[in-house]
This record gives C-alpha cells, structure tokens and sequence, in this order.
C-alpha cells in the first residue's frame, strides 16, 4: 500500500487549469480549490492528493489553508512516498550538478521550486549549511528532511534560519535555530572568484552570503585590472573583493550596514588585499551625490541595491529608483570606463530595468555600450515555466 | 573651416522623430527625410549633414540613397572630421575594451553601431584582420579606415569579406580581396577557453569563426568535466573543443559542411584531444533522427543551428524548427544531464525562443530545469537603444 491512498484528497475546480499541473505548474491557489469545511480544516503543512475535477489524481502535494498558494506539487508519481530517502534523492540530484560546476562546497544547494523543493532553500558554506523551510509542508517535515540533508551532504552543522517575508505569507514564524551540530563561532570564508568572503550565519541578512551574483562578480573582475572601483549597496563587500582579486588598484565599498561593511573588511584582510580597500558607510544615495560634489572618478562603478520594486504596486516606484541610482552613478564613471547597474526586484523585468537605467544614464549626459547582461548563476536555477521569475538581472554598460 | 561647412545637407520630415536621433539612435530611413531630386542624386557612400525639420543640425551621416536606410549617424559633432584620425580614435577605444577582457588579441574588435562604426565589422585574428565593411559609407572610405585599423592594432595582415546579406541590402558587391600583406596560407589557430579553433579567414564562412558564442562555450565548458558530449550543428566545434578543452570523455561534432569538420578535426589535433574527438557529417536533423534510432545517450547535448527565423515573416516557421531541434535533442540527453539550445536568429525574441525550447522538450516527456541563460559576449556590444536586437540566446536546461 502506498502513502498517496491514506492521503486527504483535495479537488480542482472545474475551471481550474489541470492542464498546467500536468506540464509542470508547481503551485495550486486557494481559488482553483474545491474548499469544503473538510478542505480548510487541513492541517497546515499536511500531505494531500490533487485531484483534478474529474477525479483523477495529478499529484501528491503540500497544502497550507493559511496561504493563498493552497497546495505546492511534491511529486506526480503518486507512488512516491514524501520520506528521507525521498529528501536524499532530491538533495543528491541537486549536489551532483553543483558538484560539478563550483570546485567547493560553497554555493545554492537548494533553489526551491526549481529543485523539486518548494518553498525550500538551502544555502550551503562547506562544513554548515543553512536552510530556510518558507513553506508549511517544509516546516512539518523538517526533520526527515534535515536527516536527509546530513546524510547527503555530510555537514557536521545545519542551522534554520526563519527570518525573510516569505514565511510570513505562510503563517509560520520567524524562529531561527541550530538544528544539528554547533553553529560556527565565527564568519565563515567563504571563496569565490579568487575573493574571499565573510559569512556570518546566525547574524547576517538571510543566509549570510548571496551566491547569486557569482558570474556577475567575476564579469566585474575581469574588467577590474588596473581600475579605481566604486562598490555601491555593497553588503559585504560582493563586488568590490571580486575586483581587488581581478587586479584593481582600489577599491570602495559603500553600504548604510556597519556589520556588513565589517565583514567586508574582515574578507580583505583574508584575501590580503586590505590595503587597496576603503570602506564608506551611508545612505547609498547620500554618498553618490557626495561622490559627485567631490568630483570623484571611478574606472568601474557597480551598483546592487536591495528590491526597489519587490511587488507589482512598487514597480513605477522602484524604476523611478532604478533610474536615479543610474544618474547618480553615471557621472562617477571616468570616460571609457564601465558601469554595472543591478536590480533583485521581481517585478521589475529585464526589458523595464534596462529602460529605467539606460534613461538614468542619459540624463546624466552620457552615452553607452551595452556589453554584457548576466543572471543568477546556475546554483539559482529556474522552472522553465516561472523563466520570467528570474529575479536577479546585471547590466554592464561601457560609458 | 570645418569639414561639415562642405557637406551637402539632408532634412528629416517635420514629423520625423529627431528627438530619437539626439539621444543616439542611429539610423535615417529613407522615408523620414525630405527626399528631393539633389538628396536622391547623392552618391551611394558620400557624407551629408542631417537636419532638423527646422533646418537645425543634428550630426555628421553617411547616406545610402540605394537603402531603405538611407542615412547613418557617424557623429553628433559637427566639428569633426571623418578620416584616418577619426577612425584611430574608435578602433582606440573598442582595442582598449577587448585587450582588457581578453587575453590575447582574437575578439571581434568592431561590431558595427554599437562601436560607433555603423555596418563596420572587424574581427581581430592575432596578425591578421578581417574587415566586412557592410555599408556604403565605409566602403568609400575604405582606404583611411584600413590605415587607422594597421596604425592601431598593428596587424601585417587585412582581409576584405565582402559576402553577405547586408552588402545586397546597400547595393554593394561581394568582392572579397586581401587589402594589406599576404593573406595566411594555412587555417589560423585560435586560442579560446582552453581549446584550439582553426579560423579559415579567407575560405570559411562569414569571417571564419564565431567570436560571439565565446562565454556560452565557456559554460559548456563547466559542465563537461567526464561528460559524453554531442555538438550539433558543430561548425568548427564551437562547443565540442571547448567541452573537450573542459574534461570531456568524448565529443562528438555533427554539421553539414565537410569544410567545417575538417577544421575542427585540425583543432582538436591542435589542442592534443584527437583520441577524444569525434565527427559526423550529415544533416542535422538526420543525424538527430538516427542517434534517437541507435539509443544514444549523452550527458551534455548542445544545439547551435543557423538563423531559423532570420526575418518576422520566418518567425513562426522558425519557432517550430526550434522546438522540433529541442524535441529530438532531448531524448539523447541522459537522466540528469544537460541540453544547451542555442539561436542567433534575431526575429525569435528570448521568450519566444525559450518558451519554443521549453515545448520542445515537454513533447519528448522531459522535465527541466533552466540552469543558464546567456548572450554574445561583450566583443559584441549592444546600443542600448537596440538591445532587444541582441540577436544570439543560449539556454541551458538540466534534464
């Protein structure tokens, strides 16, 4: 007998599209749902079988009355049982490509939905990992799935970290906690790029460390030879310690966190590289025009602020943000020099992100070379159906 | 007495957009401008001062009665002088752009509007450089331009290409012509990612090799490490010397050109990965039929074709070529493998030819993850004005 036939069983709408979850969808909204009394009393986290409104069963999934995702898609054998070793499966899958793309163990192990794991992420620092279980299913097979994790993975150390908006729109709290093992005492190094980064696990933003802007760090480097470079929305210190080990001469960094901006400089001091490296702490945009009035030159500025346009009511907003960010910086730029312009916001689009940076760079008085325009790295990988989700985009322009 | 005072002058329509032309864009069409008997009288190649409908002047242009595009924006000074110095200053700064990305001089050096030589392409081969001087401007000022290219990059060698659609387009002939000292007898190597290319500058196709797919080889190249890995549509083996140059076990390289596989054969015997390398002639589709038949298996398939929708009106029928490559594609790629599909054509846009892929690879029962999405490297930048014409995707799918 097999798990799916002792399972509560939830049902499509007639309307509701079957189709996509057959080809892949991962997510099923409370509105799609036939919602009885017996369906909104579900456990939280509870397993269930979709059914599609003819009664044929599309998948096992995790359900959430509490949320407006209702039911996230688990598996679509419904032979499959939901244990550890179904965890190791996903988890081994997962390590094998990282594996084979980064030499060490530094890096995205878990992007979610992506990697068969919704909601799940789990961001690995060699001998640590950190997961972040956003979804009530996760949260409720924390354990079989943290078994897993350790097996695969032979970490001595897992920690939960409970923070981020996510959680919230699920209605699970913000406990952050060592699961297994003792949490490192102090940051982590981290190598990336021939930088070294400080990871401090328990008390940083989200993970610690974002893997996700690795191959735009190291298109930074190679333009970074010989360069004065400017490190705007710095955190601890992503683009700026690429470029000091790509060659540059100089280095500043710029960030309103003093603990970030310390982390940066611990990684210098890792990397050697300190005596070339200058940290500024401030409001971003207060130091742009500051750096203006100075007349300062950079021979490559890079900009990488937080989401200014996180959800669709931000987006005219944070494009106006966008924009001023480019305009502020654009001038910084010595002539021939490069200027790389970031945006993590979801609702702002490559197409609208670009528009927004290319005006804020002409109205700057300046004209420019689109060279290059990177992603999230391949640790951040994305459900051909959600492609458009990609949220991280990096513009370098030449000026 | 500057240069422009004694050119003849052209005149948008009062309902052009000269605004557009002041912040950078970088063509006339012949059915914007005032179009009398003198202005259609101009000789194809001559240099002309474009004015505003209120007799303002906006730039320095080389028109083309012959083409729909009838004039193109050299400068928006009007002080300047076209000639030797002038070319100088642009190859210049496009040089110090790719010597700073690069590690030794193979890069295409000038791609046209966006280094500010509009229809000028140079690629740059060590010694030598192959020049397609696509518009009729620089076709007459053929002569100062080479000088400057010599002066500046040093070369013993220029290659004139004159084939190509864009010559027909502006009426001009398709001689190609060795221009300055002897063209090279044997096949150039070429030092790229780790592997050896054979760049056939005066027989081959367009200039003899591909710069633009330089970091989507790369990124094979990551994923290759004791991979079996199928280059279809392989050219000179783009992607299958790279893969080998990464790891590769082995690498098979199917195109339709003899010519071609031949010079991938010399590079892999260049680069001592022979034993490793294999090749297959034939059609593409046929080949990928066949392998299907014979159960063929790869960890890393990669599919390059030519230009399927090169113009709007070949859009859909392109699209269904794209999808058909990803459907037999993807049955060769084994479980948790990897499928690189690739387009150069500049009608499918970057959705159209991701969600084509994606269709494709559901109709062969896969599932996938979209791991990487890449463009042409920074040797071949984009106006940003034009950015959605970036012309070549490459999308990796983890299977």
């Amino acid at each position: 007998m097999n798990m799916s036939s002792s399972l509560p069983v939830i049902r499509l709408k007639p309307k509701a599209n079957a189709r996509a979850i057959r080809h892949g969808a991962p997510w099923v909204y409370d509105n799609e749902l036939v919602t009885d009394r017996r369906t909104k009393g579900l456990t939280p986290g509870a397993l269930a079988v979709l059914e599609d409104a003819d009664r044929h069963p599309l998948a096992i999934v995790g359900v959430n009355p509490l949320s407006r995702i209702f039911a996230r898609v688990l598996d679509r054998n419904l032979d499959a049982t939901i244990d550890q070793a179904w965890f190791a499966a996903k988890f081994t899958r997962a390590q094998e490509m990282r594996d084979r793309l980064f030499g060490a163990p530094f890096y995205r192990l878990i992007h979610a939905e992506a990697d068969g794991l919704p909601g799940v992420v789990v961001d690995r620092f060699g001998d640590a990992v950190v997961i972040q279980p956003n979804a009530a299913w996760a949260e409720a097979l924390l354990e079989p799935m943290v078994a897993a994790l350790v097996e695969v993975t032979g970490v001595s150390c897992v920690i939960k970290n409970g923070s981020g908006r996510a959680r919230g729109l699920e209605g699970l709290d913000e406990e952050s906690v060592v699961l297994v093992g003792d949490a490192p005492e102090a940051p982590v190094p981290v190598a990336m790029n021939g930088a070294t980064y400080m990871a401090d696990l328990t008390g940083g933003q989200k993970t610690g460390l974002f893997y996700d802007q690795r191959p735009n760090h190291a298109f930074a480097a190679s333009l970074s030879r010989d360069a004065r470079v400017l490190d705007v929305f710095s955190h601890v210190g992503g683009f700026s310690l690429a470029a000091l080990a790509g060659g540059a001469t100089s280095a500043v960094a710029v960030d309103g966190s003093a603990a970030a901006l310390s982390l940066a400089e611990a990684g210098a001091r890792a990397a050697g590289v300190e005596a070339r490296f200058e940290t500024r702490k401030g409001d971003a945009f207060d130091v742009l025009t500051a750096l203006n009035e100075e007349g300062s030159k950079f021979d490559v500025v890079i900009c990488d602020p937080p989401a200014f346009a996180p959800s669709k009511p931000a987006l005219e907003k944070g494009l106006r943000a966008y924009e001023r960010v480019a305009r502020l910086a654009a001038p910084l730029v010595a002539e021939g020099g490069y200027l790389g312009l970031c945006s993590c916001s979801h609702a702002a689009d490559l197409a609208k992100f670009r528009t927004a940076s290319v005006r804020g760079i002409g109205r700057a008085g300046r004209a420019a070379q689109l060279i290059h325009t990177g992603f999230a790295g391949p640790d951040h990988p994305l459900m051909p159906q959600l492609a458009e989700s990609g949220y991280l985009k990096s513009l370098f322009f030449r000026l």
